[in-house]
């Protein structure tokens, strides 16, 4: 009903997915970009633009100084894309917060920090309410495919006793971070050992089966994790990783949730090099069962960053503290925005 | 993270619907119901459990006098479910504002009354602001899979032309009222005067339209709208009806919405008697393209009592006026409530 009021949000972060962030800001009229944080040396002082393949000049200038552009621009929201893992973007978002400003990250584990750290979670949830901002993690994954769209795919059930939420993902069609991250080109053994040592796996696999769990109102004994290789039937190349015959193409992850000894959550993630057919398939056993797939799967970096700008709008509402994506209206595509 | 607290509903109407929506309601321990509204001479004082089935009484009676109702029962929100036309229902959604009760519908046109009735619309959002409390329509169809779920569907997309919605529905699984709904056994000549009258066609499609629009930020230029018979190619009999060959089986409602003369918002309803692939589809241009589909479809009635029941939580924390879908947090089945 309202007039639409423009967004001023800042970038925390200027890898992939924040300068994708920040030029996708920069085509939209409804929101407006006023800063950008990064300690990268080589950017500061540059435009942001500029930085992000743009030739008509932003204005706003990469800093590393966090508090003086959070002082001096004023954002409603931060857009934070600088790690995966809750302890590593936790000074940051304080700083933010302590500059009374919302903040929505791509951090896998900000999606539900509970899971793992749960003390300091408690402390970031009343340190925003004391400074009446809110806290989300999201992106397309963990964020949307495996947990937020499975919980709306369960809106039609009047009853339901379990879902099943599987994603394939080819990773020779994205970044090489990725093909490392999924361990491709490594032996069964290396495989083996860095799974032990916490290096491989899907950061946010954990966090979305608590997602979904707590969305369902399913309390869980307990979840069993595993992450074992797919190992490759062909050699295969691509621009940054080898594979040969029985070494490691990818990883397959699953999560499973437990209930009165029940197993009610599943999510199960292969992604590995040359992947046949991509998809995310939601599969609710309930009254009635429901089954939503999407057709080739949901692509990865480009959905991230819509997910971070369909839901930087909805900071500025939110009640206060460290949200998850539960409390959050249906995030969509809005032309502007 | 807070305690979960016991919300108390009362129902308004105990057609199929409402009757299957208190009886969902007396299944969870979370919800409470505390008072039951129905106007029908039948069903007066008796216990709501008893009408819905169930064999333990729950203490709730019904009774016709909707203000007293409101009062003593002092409900959180009413579920009301006795009309699909907005001035139907606008008396009784204006007794519960009165109450300061939180209303949300199955009134297929309450999903967006600002299409047909702007006015009134406007009035009642003032109304709801002045009270405090919220008010939403919603269900299966308008309200879920050809709207709010189709804007979920959108999330991952930077970038977006157009949104084209498909559903079909096999009337000859469902209740009498939606076999009459859909003209079966209509002649063509018969079907095309009722069209002509407005009493063939989907309510809420047009609804439907303008929420995917508004969700996605496209203001429509126009909606071309086309109800036509689809006819049967086998004579077909139901509990409820007999169709002969060439007859109509049921109908095709589409709502075509265009933008700078583009057609960019498409709802193509198919529903008749012998639908072979009863389906769900909906198919985004845009960066990525997506497509997703319901694997035969989501079912009518209960999937309305779960939309009805999913969102009733919610109510208490909206912000108060009339609200629409997309204001909502997303909608889930939640396992007590």
């Amino acid at each position: 009903m309202k007039a639409p009021e423009r967004i001023r949000i800042a970038v925390y972060g200027l890898g992939q997915i924040g300068l994708q962030t920040a030029k996708a800001i920069l085509g939209r009229p409804a929101l407006q970009l006023v800063g950008a944080i990064d300690t990268d040396p080589a950017k500061q002082q540059r435009d942001v633009a500029d930085l992000s393949g743009l030739t008509r000049p932003s204005g706003v200038r990469v800093s590393d100084r966090a508090e003086d552009v959070l002082g001096v621009s004023r954002p409603d929201v931060v857009i934070l894309t600088t790690g995966s893992r809750f302890k590593q973007v936790l000074p940051q978002i304080r700083q933010c917060v302590e500059a009374r400003t919302n903040v929505v990250s791509s951090c896998e584990e900000l999606l539900m920090p509970h899971v793992n750290y749960a003390a300091q979670a408690r402390e970031l949830n009343k340190f925003a309410i004391s400074r009446d901002v809110s806290v989300l993690g999201t992106g397309v994954n963990p964020g949307f495919v495996m947990d937020t769209f499975a919980l709306a795919v369960t809106a039609p059930c009047v009853d339901l006793t379990s879902i099943r939420i599987e994603r394939v993902v080819d990773a020779s069609t994205r970044r090489e971070n990725l093909q490392k991250k999924v361990g491709a080109g490594l032996t069964r053994l290396k495989f083996r050992r860095a799974v032990n040592k916490g290096e491989l796996g899907h950061v946010g696999l954990l966090e979305s089966t608590h997602l979904v769990a707590e969305g369902l109102g399913f309390k869980l004994d307990k979840v069993k994790e595993t992450v074992d290789p797919i190992l490759a039937k062909k050699s295969m190349k691509t621009p940054h990783v080898t594979v040969q015959v029985g070494e490691v193409a990818g990883l397959h992850h699953v999560c499973r949730g437990y209930r009165n000894r029940k197993e009610v959550v599943t999510l199960d993630l292969q992604m590995y090099l040359g992947a046949k057919k991509p998809t995310d398939r939601i599969t609710v056993e309930g009254n009635p069962n429901v089954t939503v797939s999407f057709e080739g799967g949901v692509a990865g970096d480009e959905a991230t960053v819509a997910m971070l700008i369909a839901t930087a709008p909805s900071m500025v509402k939110l009640e206060a503290g460290l949200r998850t994506m539960v409390d959050v209206p249906v995030p969509h595509y809005r032309n502007g925005f």
